[in-house]
């Protein structure tokens, strides 16, 4: 059987990496082998491309030169872990994923949402499995101190606004791409958050054929 | 009026590099203002992006990825560069351009050919005015000592057999875009073959309304 290829997406601070970790663990020891990767970067490739893009200063790019490393970077990444992991029958895990991407340079820059969707068919093609998008008020995700500066997030400085209407654009994945996105209160405990992870994550598993 | 956007093309040896220098100074002695870059690279970005594409193992990326992060160089160095000098009305002359893209990944990988024309025309649209394909034979740029491996030459491992694909592929660019380019018989000393150079341009600049 081929692996599965589970992302997960949501604001920053919204705790996507805590529940990539747990998720992991619990597929782990219900007796899955578990890859967990993160976008950008993921294969020492991308990890390269992903320093350019979050190192130096926020204009160095252009959205349309970002978009390209993105998907250079990711292309890489599906290359050499993300496919090959799941021909092995593994189940891989991607802290961000294309959806990230669509979001974010939609939200910035609206025209493009086309010029990443088009660049993702011509060029990665691979969609996961199943994604789940965890699910939070901007403002609690900043109290709860979560919110970095990494990674597709050094947006973060166009401010409260600007984290609204990506929570907005993360929202709008579950109308897009309604048949593999899953939405997660994040609000509540990590803990709580997990187990209902967890439990989307085993019917999955058990209903697939 | 608006610039001109030249682009010397051929392969390794074939004396791009001297014959760009020459035409530069050939033009500003003419009192025109010019801007002399090459690719990959050529802006600060597309530079960083480079040092990807040349450094470490031949097999570091694969060809799509490769394409990718040429173009996105290729797009940093338009938006940087190439773009805004061309709009203050300078002539603009690059050692490589998007041919070198389609010519070296169209014979590494034949199939490929229409993703590099594909991106091209959605992520940079920009085609040159007038581009001189510096012809040489294989063997005698060798010979002439000025094989290197740099730039998108690192596929010089490949052999003699390569580069005789890739002459092939040069000259095959005078039929797919017939109007913009013209052959440069690049077996003559780099003074003669300098003068040629000047003469097509000077009367391209002639010529033009």
């Amino acid at each position: 059987m081929s692996g599965l290829f589970i992302t997960f997406e949501g604001i920053d601070g919204s705790g996507k990496s805590t529940q990539s970790r747990l998720l992991a663990g619990h597929l782990e020891a219900a007796g899955h082998e578990v890859v967990l990767t993160r976008e950008p970067g993921g294969s020492p490739g991308a990890e390269d491309i992903r320093r350019l893009l979050v190192e130096g200063d926020p204009g160095r790019w252009s959205a349309e030169t970002e978009i390209l490393l993105f998907t250079a970077a990711r292309r890489d990444h599906v290359e050499r872990l993300i496919t090959p992991a799941l021909d092995a029958g593994k189940i891989v895990i991607c802290d961000r994923f294309a959806d990230s991407t669509r979001v974010y340079q939609g939200v910035t820059r609206g025209d493009l949402r086309r010029t990443v969707d088009t660049l993702h068919t011509q060029m990665i093609g691979l969609e996961p499995d199943l994604t789940l998008i965890i699910d939070m008020d901007p403002d609690a995700a900043l109290e709860r101190g979560l919110a970095r500066g990494t990674g597709e997030d050094r947006f973060e400085d166009f401010g409260a606004e600007f984290q609204h209407k990506l929570r907005a654009g993360f929202l709008g994945l579950t109308k897009d791409f309604h048949d593999r996105t899953k939405l997660i209160d994040g609000t509540k405990g990590a803990q709580d958050v997990g187990q209902h992870v967890s439990a989307v994550v085993d019917t999955y598993l058990a209903n697939r054929t």
